[in-house]
């Protein structure tokens, strides 16, 4: 019965996409996953602790917290399940995640190590493909974003800032961030970006707070 | 003799790095490869053709071509051997290169189809891990670059968007870009564009011609 669940668990993962019914109940049944229950608001991994294992969010809902590199403004994005905690992290020259997670519900997690995971990459070629697909449209969709128009007005631009400044480009965010900072980021005045960002608010888009920008669904600026 | 000049060149590329000679041997025994040899000015792949095979090239110098979505502006960048083709795009969503690429010499390419690629991923464990690191390092490089502070000045930004656009963040580039649309990717206004391009043609750091901006050496500006 828990491995029946287990299965439609994991099928709801990318990682797991395609694989046969014969092929995923023995996975199930030789894999050594881990599970992890926790209530809300507790870290569940920090930015910079070593990414040494899968975690997929099966329950609940979390956030994940990204800084700066100069640590001099951050994102605040939300998650519900299924959601698998930068699974780009565990191969690579960095093997750290790069973003802080913390439950904002209670929340149930199954784990991978990696020493697992490679055991399943070298036995089921579905996940191994899943894997090079997932990488590589990473890489791609990275790509396509960097060589689209930057938009000729200062709307644009802060718009091209928030939504490359997260991990998903949609949903709800929280950036603490100043205007000052903006502003240099987009190579404006604070003025400049003060003016845009109030009639942003007047529109509905975002709620203003010193030091914070709140958007209720990231995914509107995209159809601008 | 030929099996062990192709050894000696496969080691030169990351997708092998680290194999050890037994299964270098093996390898270079039981694949199918392609070899290409081509003059100077011939187009090796065009943009948005299928990416279906891994090239390599093992001798000579090509260019990369590279343009916006629009098609507004474009970048060209040159490439010594050793040097792999986008192998990025043999796997995800979208498996078509997204640049140009000709030679600028005589040049000689070795070739390995998708379905040779895949029975040598199946097969040597250190080929699978290195493209799935090789993979994760992009990934990771393109989420570090976004997070680097973009600088408080127009050169900064200039200087950000240049290294941004081009498929290696070094080495001699041409940007084919009108100061109105770099004006435009940098929120500033074309007067203030052509100011500070002037003065890094004075600092020696770049060449302007109508449309056109030469860099030498794009390193040179990380350093800045």
């Amino acid at each position: 019965m828990a491995e029946i669940l287990l299965y439609h668990k994991l099928l709801e993962f990318p990682l797991f996409l395609g694989m046969k019914h014969k092929d995923i109940m023995e996975l199930v049944a030789h894999t050594r996953f881990g599970f992890m229950k926790e209530d809300a608001n507790k870290t569940i991994v920090e930015a910079d602790s070593p990414c040494d294992s899968i975690i997929m969010l099966v329950n609940g809902q979390i956030e994940s917290i990204t800084a700066s590199a100069d640590k001099n403004f951050m994102v605040e994005e939300v998650f519900n399940s299924p959601f698998t905690l930068q699974p780009e992290n565990i191969f690579g020259m960095t093997q750290r995640y790069t973003s802080t997670f913390r439950t904002s519900t209670k929340s149930h997690f199954i784990t991978i190590s990696k020493q697992e995971l490679c055991i399943l990459i070298d036995k089921f070629d579905t996940i191994k493909f899943n894997y090079l697909n997932m990488l590589a449209a990473l890489v791609q969709k990275k790509q396509r974003a960097t060589w689209l128009p930057n938009g000729t007005d200062t709307r644009s631009h802060i718009i091209t800032f928030l939504t490359s400044h997260c991990i998903r480009p949609s949903g709800h965010k929280v950036y603490h961030i100043l205007m000052n900072r903006l502003a240099e980021e987009v190579n404006t005045s604070r003025l400049e970006v003060s003016r845009e960002l109030n009639k942003m608010q007047e529109e509905g888009l975002v709620t203003l707070a010193r030091g914070r920008i709140t958007i209720p669904f990231l995914e509107r600026f995209v159809t601008l």
